[in-house]
Formats: C-alpha cells, sequence, structure tokens
C-alpha cells in the first residue's frame, strides 16, 4: 500500500476470485459459470449496429431490461435495481443499510465476499458459525434485530433453505433489512420474491452470470419494495450512474425474456448433478445433497488440497479453501456431461494412484 | 428513503446525468459523447464468437486492455487501473484516500460529480472558486496540503493548465494525491502522464467515453505510482473484482490500438470546435476558448434557460445549470459538421424570433 491510502483500509484482505487461467486450456469447474452459451436472442441482440452506437451513453436507468425483470418476477418497475454483477449489487446493499451502529449477520461459512464488503465500507459484522452439518440454524436469524444476509442455496454447501423459513426470518426482524442473495436459486431452490408483497425489509438479490449463462457480461438485480429500491440508487447515482453498458442492458433483456431456455440449461444441470452426486457417492466420496449449480463434497483418505493439486495436474480446475473446518472439501461446478465425464475419470484415476 | 436508509445518507444529494432521451429523436449535444463510431476494429472484436463466450467470467486483472494502455502511454502494466468507467476509477479513488482527516480539494465549478462522491464515501472536501473569468488560480492547489482533483481541461470551461502548473502542485504537495482527471484532454490538452515517473503522488485518471467513442461501452482508467495502482485494486477487489465485462476489455484492447483513429476524430472535432466558436462569436456570442469536445457559451439578452428550452424545442438538447454563476450560459457538446450546422442554424432562428 502507499503512503497515501486511507488507514481504515490498512488492514482489509479483499476477495480472491477463483482464478481465471489465461494460457493452458482447463476444464473450468471453479467460478460456477454455466456450461451452456447464453440465450440465441443474445446473439442476435448484440450485432453491429448496436456495436457501432457504443459511442452514446448507455441508459442510466437501463429501462429495458428493468421492464423485463419486472415482467419476469410480477413486481413493479420501480422495485427493480440493476447493477454491473450482484457483487456491486451487495456492495451498494451493505453501504446503504450498513453502518458503525447497524450491524450484518451472516453465515460464517457462506459466500466470502461478504466479510469483505462490511470491512471496506465500514459496515460491523457478525458471522455465525453453521450447525456441525453445515446447515442455517434459523433460529440464530429469527428475531436477531441485526441486518441479515443469506445465501439460499447457500454456498459452497449448496443447502436451501425453505420459504417458510425465511419469511419468519423477515417476519421477526421488521426494523432490519433482510437480503436473500439467489444467486444459484434456480437449480433447485424457492425464491423469495413471492414474499415481496408480505414484507417491506425484503430485498432478494439475483444474478444473471449462473443460471441465465452470461457471467461475462456482469448483471445483477434486487427486487424489494420500492422504498429499498430507491435507496440502492440513490446508492449508485452517488457512485457510478452508468453501471450497465449498453450491451449489457441488450444482453440481459434478450436473456431474462427467454425463460424457455432457462429452463433448459437448468434441466441439464440438474440431470448432470444428480449423475454426478450419484457417482461421486459410489467412488466413496461424501457430497452434499445440493441444490445449486455445484457439488460440495470430500473424500475419506485423501486431503481436499491434494486432491485439488492432483486434479488440477489432469487439467481440471475445482475450488479449494484452505479453512479448516472445509480444507477437506473440494466445490466441483456442474458443468456439460463431457466435462464431468472428464472430472470423473480424472477423479478414479486419482484415488487408484492414490491406493496403489 | 426507505427506514432503513443509513442516517448518513439522509441529505446526499446524487449526481443528475445529462438527459438521455429514449421517445422523440434529438440532435444530442448535451453529454459531450463522439459524433464518430467506435474505431472499426472495434467492430471486428464484438462478433459471435466472443458473445458465445459471455457464459464465462470476465478477466478481473482485464490484461490485454491494460496491456494495451501501459504501451500506448510508456508506462508499467503495474501502473494502470482500470474501471467501469472513469466515474467508477474516482469512486474508488476519493474511498481511498479520502477521509475524514483527509480531505479533497476541487474547483467549485468543476465536474459535478466530485461533491456527489466525497459525501456518499465520507470524505470532507473543499470546493474553491474560480476566479471571475472561470481560470482556476495555481495558488490555491499549490502547497495546499489537501488532496486534490484537477479536471484538466476543465469542464465545463474547456479550459486547461499547462503542466508546469500541474507539476507544481504535484511537487508542493508531496503527501497528497493530485489526481488530474483528464476526461477532455485528447481534443487540445497536454496529458501529465509524462510527469509520472517525476511525481508518485500523481494519479492520472482518463476515459474512452470522449475522444475513443466509447461511452456506451463504460472504460475509464488511472495511471500513477505502482503503489497507488495498488491501493485502487485493493478497493476494486474488495468491491467489484469483475467490474468490466468480456466485450468491454476486447473493445477497449481494440479502440487503444488505434491511435490514427483517435487522431482523425479528434482533428476532426477540433476543426468543427473552431468553426462553431467562430461563427457563434459572429452571432454576438461570448465563447470560451475551449481545448475539449464542448463549447461554453452566452448570448447577451438571452437568459440560459430560455435559449436551452427554445434549443429543445427545436429539437437540439445541450447543458444547462441553474446555478447562478452560469445559468447564462449553455454547454454545447462539438457534434458532426451537420448536428453542427442544425445546431448554428437553430439558435440564429431563435435570436432573430427574440429580437422581434
Amino acid at each position: 500500500m502507499s503512503r497515501f491510502l486511507s488507514q481504515r483500509f490498512a488492514s482489509i484482505e479483499p476477495y480472491v476470485p477463483g482464478e481465471q487461467p489465461q494460457g493452458r486450456k482447463y476444464i473450468k469447474l471453479n467460478t460456477n459459470e454455466s456450461p451452456y452459451p447464453p440465450a440465441p436472442g443474445v446473439l442476435e441482440a448484440i450485432n453491429r449496429e448496436e456495436v457501432a452506437k457504443l459511442r452514446l451513453y448507455s441508459d442510466p436507468d437501463a429501462r429495458p431490461l428493468v421492464a423485463a425483470i419486472a415482467r419476469r418476477f410480477g413486481v413493479g418497475e420501480d422495485q427493480v435495481f440493476v447493477g454491473n454483477g450482484s457483487d456491486e449489487v451487495l456492495a451498494f446493499t451493505f453501504l446503504a443499510f450498513g453502518g458503525v451502529e447497524k450491524r450484518f449477520r451472516f453465515p460464517a461459512l457462506s459466500y466470502g465476499f461478504y466479510p469483505v464488503f462490511a470491512r471496506l465500507l465500514g459496515v460491523t459484522y457478525e458471522a455465525v458459525p453453521l450447525r456441525p452439518d453445515f446447515t442455517i440454524d434459523p433460529a440464530d436469524y429469527i428475531g436477531c434485530g441485526t441486518n441479515i444476509v443469506l445465501a439460499n442455496p447457500n454456498a459452497p454447501t449448496g443447502y436451501a433453505l425453505g420459504l417458510e423459513t425465511i419469511g419468519e426470518i423477515a417476519r421477526s426482524n421488521p426494523d432490519s433489512v433482510v437480503v436473500i442473495d439467489e444467486a444459484y436459486v434456480d437449480f433447485g431452490g424457492e425464491s423469495a420474491a413471492v414474499l415481496l408483497d408480505t414484507y417491506d425489509n425484503l430485498l432478494v438479490v439475483q444474478t444473471f452470470s449462473k443460471s441465465r449463462c452470461l457471467a461475462g457480461m456482469r448483471i445483477g438485480f434486487a427486487l424489494g419494495s420500492a422504498e429499498l429500491i430507491a435507496d440502492l440508487q440513490r446508492m449508485k447515482f452517488s457512485f457510478n450512474p452508468y453501471n450497465l453498458d449498453r450491451l449489457a442492458i441488450l444482453a440481459g433483456t434478450a436473456a431474462m425474456e427467454d425463460e424457455a431456455y432457462l429452463n433448459t440449461c437448468t434441466a441439464k444441470i440438474c440431470a448432470t448433478r444428480r449423475r454426478v452426486t450419484d457417482r461421486l457417492r459410489e467412488m466413496g466420496f461424501t457430497v452434499l445433497e445440493s441444490k445449486a449449480n455445484f457439488v460440495f463434497a470430500r473424500r475419506d483418505g485423501i486431503p481436499g488440497g491434494r486432491l485439488f493439486a492432483a486434479l488440477r495436474e489432469k487439467g481440471i480446475l475445482v475450488r479449494h479453501w484452505e479453512d479448516p473446518l472445509i480444507a477437506d472439501y473440494l466445490r466441483i461446478s456442474i458443468g456439460s456431461d463431457e466435462e464431468m465425464d472428464a472430472f470423473l475419470a480424472a477423479a478414479g484415476q486419482i484415488l487408484e494412484e492414490e491406493t496403489k
């Protein structure tokens, strides 16, 4: 750090994203991207005519995209906020509703970015341990009186809470914002968007990066009461008003309008997840029953770090963390059937070599 | 605002961007966009094959773009920071280097976003009035001991400081960051990038939105010492690591590599600016001698607000502010020759109607 950096940032540890290798070609099962291309409409929407128009600013209100999202979820356009990826949406959320006097509470094992946002933005937070079986104890959040962020399904476990529990958490914390981060909801979870009419303190965050096959286009959004959304707009228009570029608005609109394509992609991924889960269990792995586009798994007898390195050696990237609580586990994104066959074959070979 | 919004934001006034009309077709001379399309290489770079790859995350280090910028300016790749528009770069700059104890100083008449960033991010600031002739008094900044942001050329005046003055300001404030916002530098200013080897407290910010004809793609960047750039990276990787999407990285790289196209576009705009300035003066306007892609002008006998409204009526959008100091003025972006002819004809008609 330079001698100019504000002292309050001296000890922050930035988030470390999953590796994006630029050289050797890997089978990438490390960042929960979709193995399928974006919806056909996206390829039509980004054409030469639109590229030539890039000389003009994008619409800071991203109107067609906001309208498409509002239609899809049956909410008003004033209930939709769009951001440059759901990371930006979450950053604005921590900034708007947090502070020294207003804490955030979230699970200690969840999306690793939550504590990073909080530290950067001077928001006090409580990271609550999961139960030993990696499930969230709803009692930790019911009536806790702090703002709350819950990834649902959670990462890296893939476990989801039901809507009744989410409703109970929102109902029992009427003076706090309850953020449900639904990055993985389309792979088997239930969206809390249906509860928005009931709870004005609920903020539902989703992304185009997983089920909508657009990780590289950077689009996320939040749904909530018009008042909560206006607060997020206030942050955006004081930080980066033109946060979505023209092509992102076009791509996002086309992707949101093709529900059939979304359903096809998520059905394929859920089927592949079933097959991979079963096969890994046959191979002696413990695999958490996931509702996301990844599985979290460990194998007795081989430490997670060693398996991670051996897979990497064979050209397959998965995600591994050093945190002792989960150091035995790998998070494996669900790719195409071909990619997963290659992964299963490599894992089988490694186990064979291990037991020699 | 909702009852959940942090109290510290109760009184912030977000930035109001220039109007982006979605319905009626206007001649847009209100947001300093380029009248020319992006470089031909940009149209080649964004092709179907790349759109299909949008399922994958972008490179959070935006390597090809950073490399192209580093080559162009003859600096190390660790001296380049890229952001989702220069607004995001500036937001991270205020966040990283400001605070309650470390003030920012900038001209009271300049880019209207500076005080908004400061208020949002809890940065104390001093807005120093310009001289009555709208020039910056260097004495206000030499040895002032605060962080400094200077738009150079300044907006909405179009006046530029010379490099000797910038050097003197940097030299006399060795413990503060001196940010030179060069959004308009390619239209007649001199870039302070050549001073980076001399002053480790200098941060030069530029954008692809004006001279590189890519306002709709949202790309800005900062050049500085490796330490200052590392500080900005720390902010980005704690806020939004994948801040540039895949297509923005491709488009920016292609645009940065085509210096000939940049020169052609900026030469045309400077020639049109000369012609428009002279013609407006013949029509009785006072026009500041601009080094940017806009002119700042007023006409005795017709208030700025009335002229603004009359032009709008005729399908021509320019920028007008209510601030009494500049309420008589309009900021008119330099468009194509055809657009400026239409503007001059409309202005002539309005003046004729006024004097009837």
